[in-house]
C-alpha cells in the first residue's frame, strides 16, 4: 500500500496501549482530524472501524507477530503508515442548493442539516476493506450533498415528501457498519443526494411485558438498545459483530443475524412488527406473530437497504435475561468432525443458543490473539496436548469450538449433557469456559485487527455464506480453492480461514475471513480475491450473503443466487415502489 | 334452509354408518351425480368436503344431538335435506374457444383438456360454507372454462405462455380445500378462464439426506406426502385441518399452519426453495437455510394465491420420524388459566409440539363428539368430575387442553416434566393420553361435521386470527361479543367456540368455530356473523387470518391489516408481475 500517502493521525505503533473496548468510549468522530462534532450523534473514526482512541495492539499477545508472519508474510517490527490525512481527502462540493436546504431547515432545524465535508465523508461509506480501501485511496468520487438528522418519525416524513418532491435522491444511515456498499451514492448520480441519519431516534419505546416484544425506534444502536432493555430484565438477543456501533434499522434493512441466533433466530424472525416512512404515508405493520394475510409486506422491507422508504420504527421479540449463559470450549480433531457435530446438534433434541467451530487456520489465529495472561494457561494448555497427541490427534488440524447454552441452571445442565453426548461421538472433548470467556471478551475486536493490518499494507475482508448441511464440505473447498487460485494468479501470500455459525435444521452458515498483503493495486486485487470466492459460493449450492445483504458489492451475482426471474420479480417491486428512483438507487440490483 | 331443493343424493340419515375416514378411500367425485371421472386425478364431493361415500355420523355419540339442540337449537332427530342435484345447477357454457382448446389439447394432450361441466363445478370454489351455500343455492355465475391437468413442469410452462399469449386468465388449482374464495373466477371475467390443476404432480421427487430437505411437486396431497417420506423414515411434520385433500403447493400459495407448528414451523418456516413458473421463465429459489439477499422473493412467493404464477415444486425441511411422539390431554379450571399456561410454556425452556387449549365452550363440543367406548371412560371420567368438583372447580367452566411431545423417550420424559411444572402452577391437571388419542383420531373430522349440520339447516364456519400473548383475552372477548351482537341482530339461535393454537414467542393463534340454523338468507346471514368476527380482529390488534389465507372472503380488512401503503406495495408487486392481470386477479387485494 505504498500508493496511500502518510498523514498526520499518528501511526499506532502496535506494540503497546490498551486492548479494544477497554478504552474510552465513543467520543465523536472527526477529533483526530481536527474537525468539530456538528452533530450530538457519534459516528466511528471516518478512516477505520470504531471510535477514536481505541485500535487493536499485540503488545500482549506474544503469538500474535509469529502468526502474521507465517499467514501472509508480513514482518510486524517494521513500522506502520498512516492513512491519508482529513485535509488532504478531496471532497466534491455539496451540490445542495440554498433552496434545498433552506426547505430542509423549515423542516428540521437549522441544526441538524448539515453539509460540512466530515459529516459528508462519514456518511459516503461503509467499512468494508473496499471503502476503507477507497478512502485511504482519496476516491471519493460522490459523496451525500447533505446530511440531515431528523428529530422523529413526523421530521422524517416531512423529508421524504420533499426529497421526492424536488426529485432529490435520499439514502437512509444508521451506524454506518455496512460492508456490502449499501450507503454509498452512485458516482453518477446528478441530483441531490441526502443522507438521512437516524441517530436521532434511539430510543427503546414501549416493552409489552405480557407479550415479549418491545417497540424499538430505528436509530437505536446494540448497546443503547441492551442497556435500556437490561434495565427491565430483558434481552433481544441480536449481537452481530457489528453490535457496538450498528443500529436497529441498519440490521433489517441488511437482514442481520447474531452471534447467539440459534436461540434468537435471525433479524428476520426477531422482527414483528414495522414503521416504514414512504411519499405516500407510513406503511404501519402490527406485530403479530404469524399471518397468512398475503406475500409478506414485512419481508419485503426487511432487506430492503432503504429502496422502499425509510424504516423508522421497529417491534421486536424480547426475552427475559436467562439466568445462565454459559459458552462452552470444544476441540474437534478435524473440521470434518467438528461441521458432523454441529449437523448432528442441529438435528438433535438439543437447542444451543450458539453452535460455532473453526476450521484449523482459524483455530490457530484465535490461538495468536490469545493474551499472555487469559484463557487456558500455557502450561494448562501444553499438558492438554500433551494428551491429544498421545491420542493421535494431529495438533495442526485441531479445531476450536464454541456451543452456547442459555436458561434455567437445570436446563443449560440438561443441553451440555445432550450436545456433550454428541460432540464426543465425532471425537470431540470440552475444555471448559476459559475459550468461552475468550471468545465473549475478543467477540467484537476482529475489525480493529482488520485496521490494524491495514495501516501495515494487508487487506483483510471477510465472506460468508450459508448453504444445506450436505453442500457444506463443499462450499468450504471450493471456496478455499478459488481464493488460493486467486493468490496464485496475483502473485501474493494470502491467507483464508473459516468457521461454521448459526446452525439451522437444513444448513449452516460458513464465514471466511482471507487477508493478503497488497500490491500496486489493491482495491483490483481484493476485487479479484472477493469475486473468486463469492462466484464459488453461487456454484455450489450457497447463497451470496447469509448476512451482509447485498448493496452494490454482492449485486452482480443476485442472478445467479435467486434466478433472473426471481430478480425480475424483485425489480418490478423497487420500480413500482420507487418510480422515481428516489430511494437509494442502485443497490440489490444494479441500476 | 328450505329454499334447497332436494336432490337425488340419498339423504344420510346421520344415525348410522361408519365415522368419516373409515369408509373405503376416495373414489372419484361425480359418482353420485352419474358423471364419469375425466381424470386420474381426485377430486372431493362437488357439493361438500370429504370423498363420496365418507359422513358425519353420531349414532355411537350419544351426547352430541343433545349438546346440538342445547347450542343451535336444533333437533337432530328431524329429517335431513338433501342438497341440490347435479343435473339441476345451471352451469354456465365453457367460453373456451376450438382454438384455444385445441392449442391446450397440442401442448399436454387431448385427455387433459377437459370442459365437462362436472370438473368446471368441481374447480369454481373452495370448500368455505360460503362456497357450499352458494351451491347449493344454484349460485354459478362464473366457473372456470376449462379444466387442464399438466402432467409436469415443462406442460405448465407451455401452458402459461399460452394462457398469456392469448389472452386467457390462469387460477392454479391444488386440492380445492380454499376456504377463503382464492380459486374462484371473478363473476365478471369476459376472458377464458382456465383452472391449471396440479394434480398429476404428485411426487417426492428427492430426500436429501444429510440436510434434512425434500424436493416435492406442486400437487402432491398430505398423505402422499407424508407415506412417501415414511418409507423412508422421514416426516413433513406439516399437518393442517385440512391435510387429507390439500396440496404443498396450496399449503404455500396460502401460508399454511399445521396443527404441530410449534415444533415443524408454519408452511412459510418449513419451505427452503421454490419453482414458480411464469411467463418469462422460472423463478428458481435454491434452498438455502437463511440469506439476506434483498428483500425475500421466497416470502413474495408464500401467500400469493396464483397471483405471481404457478408453484411447481418445493423443497421443504423434514425431519427423522421421532422415536416418541405423545399427546397429552390436561384440563384447566378456566379459559384464563389456559391462557396463562400456554403463554408460559411458550416463554419457558420447553418446546413441545402441540400447545391447545379449549375454551369451556369448545370443551364441551369435543365431550359431547366423543364416542361411548372410546376416550377416557364414562366412570372415569365421572370419578375425576366429583374429584375436580369437590376441590371447588366449576365443571361448565373447565377447559381441555392437548400438549405435544416427540423427541427420544428421555427428551420427551423431560418436556413433560417441565410442562408439568406450568400447567400445575396454573391449576390444571394431566388426565393422560386418552384425550390425546381422541384428538388424534378426530382432528381431521371437523369439516364432515359442518356438512353435516349444513344438511340439517345450520351453517358452521371458522374464523381463525393470531395477535401477541398481551392481547388474546381482548381478542378472545371482542370477538365473541361481536358473533353474539350478529346473532341477536339477526334473530338467531348461534354458537361460538374457540381454541388457542399454534404457539409463538410473542404470541398465538385463537381459532373460532361458529354456527347456527339459517333463516331466509344463509348467506346474507353468514356474511354479518363471519364480518363481526373479522371486524373484531383487526379492531383489536389481531391479523385477519393465521393459516387461511385472504382470498376474496379477507380481502376488505386487508387495509386494516397491513395499512393503506402496505397494500400499495403488495399492489405494485402484484401490477409488475403481472401487468396483464392474467394470473388469478382479484384475490389478496380487492381489484
Amino acid at each position: 500500500m505504498s500508493n496511500v500517502p502518510t498523514s498526520s493521525r499518528p501511526a499506532d505503533t502496535g506494540a503497546g496501549g490498551a486492548s479494544p473496548a477497554k478504552s474510552a468510549a465513543g467520543t465523536a468522530a472527526g477529533t483526530a482530524a481536527g474537525t468539530a462534532p456538528v452533530s450530538s450523534v457519534p459516528h466511528m473514526k471516518w478512516w477505520g472501524w470504531g471510535v477514536e482512541g481505541v485500535a487493536f495492539t499485540y503488545g500482549n499477545k506474544p503469538d500474535f507477530a509469529p502468526f502474521v508472519k507465517k499467514a501472509v508474510g508480513l514482518d510486524l517490527s517494521l513500522p506502520a503508515e498512516s492513512p491519508i490525512a482529513f485535509e488532504d481527502l478531496v471532497v466534491p462540493p455539496s451540490r445542495a442548493t440554498d433552496d434545498f436546504l433552506a426547505l430542509c431547515s423549515t423542516l428540521i432545524g437549522q441544526g441538524h442539516v448539515v453539509t460540512d465535508d466530515h459529516d459528508r465523508v462519514v456518511h459516503t461509506y461503509g467499512k468494508s476493506i473496499r471503502d476503507l480501501l477507497r478512502i485511504r485511496a482519496n476516491l471519493l468520487p460522490r459523496t451525500p450533498d447533505v446530511v440531515l438528522y431528523p428529530a422523529d418519525e413526523r421530521e422524517v416524513q416531512a423529508i421524504v415528501e420533499a426529497v421526492v418532491n424536488q426529485d432529490a435522491v435520499i439514502i437512509p444511515f444508521g451506524g454506518g457498519t455496512n460492508i456490502s456498499g449499501s450507503l454509498e451514492p452512485r458516482p453518477e448520480e446528478t441530483r441531490i443526494v441526502v443522507s438521512l441519519d437516524v441517530g436521532r431516534l434511539n430510543r427503546v419505546l414501549d416493552i409489552d411485558e405480557g407479550s415479549g416484544l418491545a417497540r424499538i425506534q430505528a436509530g437505536a444502536q446494540g448497546p443503547d438498545i441492551e442497556k435500556q432493555l437490561a434495565e427491565r430484565g430483558w434481552t433481544m438477543g441480536h449481537f452481530p459483530d457489528s453490535f457496538t456501533h450498528s443500529t436497529l434499522g441498519g440490521w433489517v434493512a441488511t437482514r442481520s443475524s447474531g452471534m447467539q441466533s440459534d436461540k434468537y433466530g435471525d433479524i428476520a424472525d426477531i422482527v414483528r412488527g414495522l414503521r416504514l416512512v414512504r411519499p405516500g404515508g407510513i406503511v404501519d405493520l402490527r406485530p403479530v406473530p404469524s399471518t397468512s394475510t398475503g406475500p409478506s409486506v414485512r419481508e419485503m422491507i426487511l432487506g430492503s437497504e432503504g429502496r422502499l422508504g425509510v424504516i423508522t420504527e421497529v417491534t421486536v421479540q424480547v426475552h427475559r435475561v436467562p439466568a445462565v449463559r454459559d459458552v462452552i470450549g470444544y476441540f474437534f480433531p478435524t473440521w470434518e468432525a467438528g461441521l458432523a457435530a454441529m449437523r448432528e446438534i442441529a438435528e438433535s433434541d438439543a437447542s444451543p443458543s450458539i453452535t460455532r467451530v473453526s476450521d484449523a487456520r482459524e483455530s490457530g489465529f484465535s490461538f495468536a490473539t490469545r493474551k499472555a495472561s487469559t484463557g487456558v494457561t500455557a502450561a494448562g494448555t501444553k499438558a492438554l496436548m500433551r494428551v491429544l497427541t498421545a491420542r493421535g490427534w494431529d495438533l495442526d488440524a485441531l479445531c476450536l469450538s464454541f456451543i452456547g447454552y442459555e436458561g434455567s441452571a437445570s436446563h443449560v445442565r440438561y443441553e451440555k449433557h445432550l450436545v456433550g453426548q454428541i460432540v464426543r461421538r465425532h471425537g470431540g472433548i470440552g475444555v471448559g469456559k476459559g475459550p468461552g470467556a475468550l471468545y465473549d471478551q475478543k467477540k467484537f475486536d476482529t475489525p480493529y485487527i482488520r485496521d490494524f493490518l491495514l495501516d501495515r499494507g494487508a487487506a483483510a475482508d471477510v465472506s460468508e455464506t450459508a448453504a444445506p448441511w450436505s453442500r457444506l464440505q463443499e462450499v468450504y473447498d471450493e471456496a478455499i480453492a478459488a481464493a488460493n487460485r486467486a493468490y496464485a494468479d496475483l502473485g501474493v501470500h494470502g491467507w483464508i480461514m473459516c468457521h461454521l455459525s448459526h446452525s439451522y435444521h437444513s444448513g449452516a452458515c460458513l464465514y471466511f475471513t482471507f487477508a493478503f498483503v497488497t500490491g500496486d493495486d489493491p482495491l483490483g486485487e481484493y476485487q479479484q480475491v472477493k469475486s473468486a470466492v463469492q462466484q464459488a459460493f453461487v456454484d455450489h449450492g450457497a447463497t451470496l450473503s447469509h448476512h451482509h445483504a447485498v448493496g452494490v458489492e454482492h449485486a452482480p451475482w443476485m442472478e445467479d443466487d435467486i434466478s433472473a426471474e426471481g430478480v425480475a420479480i424483485l425489480r418490478g417491486l423497487f420500480e413500482s415502489a420507487d418510480p422515481g428512483e428516489n430511494f437509494n438507487p442502485g443497490k440489490v440490483l444494479l441500476g
